[in-house]
């Protein structure tokens, strides 16, 4: 038997077939979990709500069962703005503190059936958007491990779980997940059902994955959908890539600059094709855009929240409620207009390059009184382009650095099997 | 003052106008609710909750504060797939008898905020879907009001409220609205904030309104998207109107064809330049594609209460549920693909026509046993086009009939000032 150590390191894609070929049990795999999290949780706090004695009881009784399906016995970590029918959901507020859902979200109650295990919930920030909450960078407690997936990005890069479920409307995906050193998936908008989440900007809010590894991610998104995604025998020809510098490249700093040349050489060496993509002048306001019409959103979906409970509402995100009560209709359909128009152009760039390298952040993550900024992830989230961070080794002070790789709109498949690839070449270094 | 009788058949821009000049409080108009629901309630069954007491307080309450907007007073019905944080929600489910949420819907907060009155929780189909609920036509008890917002539908075509929220997925809105001889709006997608929603197949959903007036929807869209729908003092020009027969003419029975050729005629007579649409092949398919998308959504969207609560789902949504397991991602994306084409091959008539005139239903209401068939919402709602129906008479059978009016994606505005002029035609005629 593989030691505790081992186990908790295990990717998806290895534990799966683990479970499914006898070797490892549920239970076993939930244990070292649980056992990570209490050596590491202390300095962490990635959890929103743990319950070990019933983690492990899911383990054990999927383990009486037949494998259902590539995720069986799997434990999975749900973001804190994801309802849980038998855990409580806060969704990183305090006016939620131990609201108990009557029902599952679709995703987790999909995971359940196809025999995963929920081991608990995870720290979000208030309601998804930048009012830090508990969680820590694993790397180093002083730091963020940026937003609003904090916990979930946390717990996964720490081994605490193999896989967790985060939601993206700005960065909170790629953000958090570039800075903890872990894998982050924003699906295509669309591809992962939304029931039992708690909008906020529901043309943007984006369920998707934190994983170790990008197969594990396509492990998840293919149970869910019922699509073929991993395809672990599949030797793909070298992608086609263009360095997408975007608007907002002097926003970043020069090891994050850095991160990206050096990825593109990478990716030259293993053979892909690397171009550049200039994107024209269309493109600039892409990014205010979605912050306006965020906020109109914001404004309506929070409306019970900020007119019966404004005193439990964090002042940054008081500010941005009546800034977004400000957005005029109008403004807020410009802004889904030239969306519209910008994902057209942007679709014919990908006729030329399979993917897209971008940043996934400014840099390094800043210290824990912010979690960082949302720069790289706006104008992708609006568009509703499927992007995939992966770990690109540390920066300067010693914490993680990812880069972001985007794929056409629809074309997850093609994104994950080609960010698969930038995965095995970044690591071999 | 006027009498009750007189007040409870006001329309909203009416009892608004009347509220703002001082010569009419919320009270007496939502007495006047309240005691033709009293009346009439025992035969039309359209309640799921309702509380007279506090609807009389928040009445009170609002009759206290200067006016906070055109909805000012106003008492609305809201579907009960929609949250409420003082009222139960069912989501016409036994799985939920009860249920309380934590948090109003998006909505149903904003209308509060703008001075308005939550009447109550109208019924609705299961998780509005087709198994009926206990509401009668107000025309006829032996006969269906249609479904799912039946009971939005029938409430207000019964003057026991001058508006109410509804729902559409396949045909829920512009179907019972029709069945009961009232106004049915279903917004383009992405009109109305969604947040607190019962979500059966989130890229159908679709929040609307039912009133007795055209002008009426406009006055409550207006308020909660911050955009001016109503222009009482415009004088529009007659429109454009294309009859669009569409490829399920033949669903649709001989009393129904004659309404649809009648409205032509008294459109052309009034002004109006009417021509014929005629849809290509591509169209055949989109109402086989949105039943094989929407099942797909239906079957992950409950995925927690047909795992957990099978034996409390009707028959009929227990096969609709096994049917969307079985739909693969690919027939999913093909649907949503071809609805993109299609979406973009009807939006070339619209440079040639304002509106389209098309049926409603296929004739009037069946019998209580059925919630009658969505034919004519299926396509429209899968395009995601704003749709409006009106009364335009009684059937064979004396039921009433609507004829359903479509604009261009987005064109809310246009279709709503357009729809004014039909139902003004219709009923002068």
């Amino acid at each position: 038997m593989k030691q505790v150590e081992d186990i908790e390191r295990m990717t998806v894609v290895e534990a799966s077939r683990a479970i499914r070929g006898g070797t490892l049990s549920s239970e076993a795999l939930v244990t070292a979990c649980l056992e990570r999290i209490a050596r590491r949780e202390g300095d962490v706090q990635a959890w929103a709500h743990i319950d070990p004695a019933r983690a492990l009881a899911q383990a054990r009784a999927v383990d009486r069962l037949p494998p259902l399906s590539p995720l069986h016995g799997i434990p999975v970590g749900i973001k804190d703005v994801i309802d849980t029918f038998d855990m409580p959901t806060a969704y990183g507020s305090p006016i939620y503190a131990g609201h108990q859902p009557a029902t599952d979200a679709a995703c987790v109650a999909q995971i359940r059936e196809l025999g995963g295990v929920i081991l608990g919930k995870t720290v979000s920030t208030e309601f998804a958007t930048r009012h830090p909450g508990k969680t820590r960078n694993p790397h180093s407690p002083a730091h963020t491990p940026g937003g609003s997936s904090s916990g979930s990005a946390a717990a996964v890069a720490d081994c605490m779980v193999p896989l967790a479920l985060g939601t993206q409307t700005s960065s909170s995906i790629i953000r958090p997940a570039a800075y903890c050193g872990a894998v982050g998936y924003k699906p295509s908008f669309g591809l992962l059902n939304r029931a039992g989440l708690k909008f906020l900007s529901e043309s943007l809010d984006t369920l998707g994955v934190m994983s170790r590894s990008v197969d594990d991610a396509a492990l998840l998104v293919g149970a869910l959908t019922g699509k073929t995604f991993d395809d672990p025998g599949a030797h793909a020809r070298a992608p086609r890539i263009g360095i997408c510098r975007t608007p907002w490249w002097n926003n970043a700093d020069a090891a994050t600059h850095a991160a990206v040349e050096r990825a593109a050489a990478q990716f030259s060496a293993a053979g892909a094709v690397v171009t550049t993509v200039e994107l024209d002048a269309a493109f600039a306001p892409l990014n205010e855009m979605q912050i306006a019409l965020s906020a109109y959103e914001f404004y309506r979906a929070l409306t019970h929240e900020r007119t019966r409970h404004p005193s439990l509402i964090s002042a940054s995100l008081t500010g941005r409620l009546a800034a977004g009560g400000k957005v005029t209709r109008d403004a807020y359909e410009t802004a889904q207009s030239h969306a519209r128009t910008c994902g057209m152009r942007i679709a014919g760039h990908f006729g030329q390059v399979d993917m897209m390298l971008t940043p996934s952040t400014p840099g390094e993550a800043p210290g824990i009184e912010s979690t960082g900024e949302p720069t790289f992830g706006l104008m992708w989230t609006l568009l509703g382009l499927p992007c995939i961070t992966v770990p690109c080794g540390p920066g300067p002070s010693g914490l993680p650095l990812g880069v972001q790789l985007v794929g056409a709109s629809g074309d997850d498949r093609g994104l994950l099997r080609n960010a698969a690839w930038a995965q095995r070449v970044l690591s071999a270094g």
